[in-house]
């Protein structure tokens, strides 16, 4: 049955690239406050979209950014499919490190450039071109209806918020997401968990204007000076997390699990080409593919402070901040672990200096899943097909904290298959997605849902 | 005599406040490439300003920014001044800070307003409209040479450069600076030493892009993490430096001095209401007088890694910069101090990153002058009469490189007198100088200059 959807997917796929590339000039920052506009915009274009292949399709606003929900009914002695995906993506800079404008997509060596080309506008659009086509050979029987997000970039409130209300008619039996990777792409991986996240912004304000570095130079506490001490206050020498306490909750660690993980072939050469750094860091006594899926991290991801411009300003700067975000694994509260953060670094800020929360958020915790049930085996069996039967399964480190909210609350298994790659570069400058991979997505969501529908 | 001069202030004061403002216009930033032609414009300017004076005056071009030389001969049996002072600003940034625009210089409640309102437009100004008040009476009778540079905020390296084949027409008894400031309004403060300072700016590299913090937390060193690290060693708990060895050539402090220097009146409660912070920095066991006089400072002018807007992006950011500052004292070899600096640093650092030293500047040694030579006397008895008898002394905490360097070149005692505030804000947003103060500054100027012609 493959065969017969490459056939399609090659006669069709010039004009899957060019809607594809239609959706990628949106610029669909939902961080970004000034980019709300463009977030409605594209909203609405995948709503027009989405009905023209006879979906019945709704807007639900709200707070936040809109979120598209659109129905198709089938017969409801099949598996009820609710598909997730977001269109919103991360901002852009450092924007001068793209080779192209991030908002021009263009095809080059077999890859789409451009923000969200992979994560998720990408991944996200192989679902919906092999849903139109099985619409159109009159094949999908399963009830399907979409959930498609703006906000999964920065926390996915709004619908959590909605959710309470929602979730009647979002019933479902399978969860389905495509905002996964797999480690290489002769392989089609199931991904079995996705850690959980919380973050932070913490500022250090001393005095109350930038001041001469001289005149002021060892009268004072410098907030870059104790901001940077305070962050080198989070980890231990040998990589462990110093947070009080911040292992307490953590899961044992299943050997079942701990086996099937690290038979994924984490290729640590080609990780360090492609990378440019050795993965050496994290916790020691680990592997690679338990650090990443097994062990909780703190990570910077963004420290400022002070002149940051050519040359030289002998300043003591008036101020600093830090953004911090902590993925969890099984069994820790992430309420918990934010606070645990912000206390162990306000115990040893400067008395002297104010110590500001900027913002406090919880993500979610993390989901680990069975590798037992009819539905991954279902999912094997189709992505044996698409990998000439390479299919393994990984405990990803990454997050998508909606997807245990929305599987908790609509009674759905959730099933994961996606197909990122790491040099996708997703979040960072010169994010791209192989075309390749995108017809492999298409394969793989056109045959789970004929599956599906039998 | 000082009211005499007091009258022709205020005849005089509107106009001087005008071309004040006209000079402050210029945006003269030498720390940003983008404003080289504002620099020229400002020089071409004062270059006009001074020949109406009756100055013979030359632009100096060389690798960096122009430097006005002006001559004026007079009887040479007096001593021989040289005046030198910088008509460049450092950057405004924050610029959202300021309450008015930084190169629109605006007087509000007795003060004027602007970048380099004082530091140093201002108060080379007073210095000029003096000379012009005296030539104008012809009671100008000392040689004096004006020496005014466009690049004293970044390290003056073109007039360095230029020295050894200007010194001969540099030559003079007295070099006359007027860039420090004194504690309180009420006081007249002759400085006494000034730090010597060098510099650096340090990049840690780790991966090739931003990534992905959830893919690859656990798995690498974080540069931001690591940056902060480093920043973290250089300062010991009890605020002391821990780099090696970096107290070893500190001078002895001398008993005298110390007495002197701690009869200055810092008022604590006044400076924590002025600057917002308790003066509790630097390190334990030294008063305020002497940890700013006599110790040597590492300071953190700017620390930046990673993301930085609104919201939250969750990366491993690629890499992180610092740009650090050395204050240096009496004793201390300032090559040797940023080598050490950059060495602790460096051995520090996680060998799989990419160490890069991406400036490593040295400004100059500390200067320490003696208060017992003839010239001190007569600029005492001077500063006495425009502050009823208030002057002190003070071991200032900033740097000047280039007056220790000049003076030694072309053998002049320097004589640094100046009427800045705390208050003045310079280096930061709002910057601004008292009309009070100017007008101090112009009446110790003119006596000054009166005196050496006698």
């Amino acid at each position: 049955m493959i065969d017969q959807y490459r056939r399609k997917f090659a006669e069709n796929k010039q004009l899957f690239f060019d809607q594809w590339s239609e959706f990628l000039r949106f610029k669909s920052i939902s961080a970004d406050s000034a980019f709300a506009v463009d977030c409605e915009a594209c909203c609405d274009w995948l709503a027009r979209h989405v009905s023209a292949l006879g979906f019945s399709v709704e807007i639900l606003r709200g707070t936040g950014k809109p979120i598209l929900f659109a129905q198709r009914a089938g017969d409801q002695s099949k598996r009820r499919v609710l598909f997730y995906g977001h269109y919103d993506v991360q901002p852009v800079d450092p924007v001068e490190l793209w080779q192209t404008p991030p908002f021009q997509p263009e095809v080059r060596a077999g890859r789409m450039y451009g923000r969200g080309a992979q994560d998720n506008k990408g991944q996200l659009f192989y679902v919906l071109k092999a849903i139109e086509t099985l619409v159109k050979e009159n094949t999908l029987e399963c009830p399907i209806n979409l959930l498609i997000e703006g906000e999964e970039e920065v926390g996915s409130k709004m619908i959590a918020e909605l959710l309470p209300k929602l979730k009647n008619s979002l019933k479902a039996d399978v969860l389905m997401v495509c905002d996964t990777g797999t480690l290489d792409p002769s392989l089609a991986t199931i991904t079995m968990g996705l850690r959980g996240i919380v973050s932070c912004e913490i500022k250090l304000s001393g005095p109350k204007y930038d001041l001469h570095s001289g005149v002021h130079g060892g009268l004072i506490r410098n907030p870059a000076t104790e901001i940077a001490r305070l962050v080198a206050s989070l980890h231990n020498q040998d990589g462990s997390i110093a947070v009080k306490d911040y292992y307490t909750q953590v899961a044992t660690l299943d050997e079942q699990d701990r086996v099937l993980a690290n038979q994924a072939p984490y290729e640590l050469e080609r990780y360090e080409q492609t990378v440019g750094i050795k993965p050496i860091g994290g916790e020691s006594g680990y592997s690679v593919a338990e650090r990443r899926g097994f062990r909780p991290t703190i990570e910077i991801n963004g420290i400022h402070g002070g002149y940051g411009g050519e040359g030289g300003k002998t300043i003591i700067p008036s101020s600093a901040t830090v953004k911090i975000s902590s993925r969890l694994v099984k069994g820790q509260d992430p309420a918990w672990c934010i606070d645990a953060i912000i206390e162990h670094l306000h115990q040893r800020a400067p008395q002297e200096m104010q110590f500001t929360v900027v913002s406090r958020d919880i993500g979610g915790p993390a989901i680990s899943l069975s590798s037992k049930t009819e539905l991954v085996a279902i999912a094997r069996q189709v992505l044996d097909q698409v990998s000439d039967g390479k299919t393994i399964f990984i405990w990803e480190g990454a997050s998508i904290p909606i997807v245990a909210e929305l599987a908790h609350s609509v009674g759905a298994e959730p099933l994961l298959v996606g197909f990122g790659l790491e040099e996708d570069c997703i979040h960072a400058p010169n994010e791209s997605f192989s075309l390749q991979q995108f017809e492999k997505g298409f394969l793989y969501s056109a045959l789970l849902l004929r599956a599906l529908s039998q």
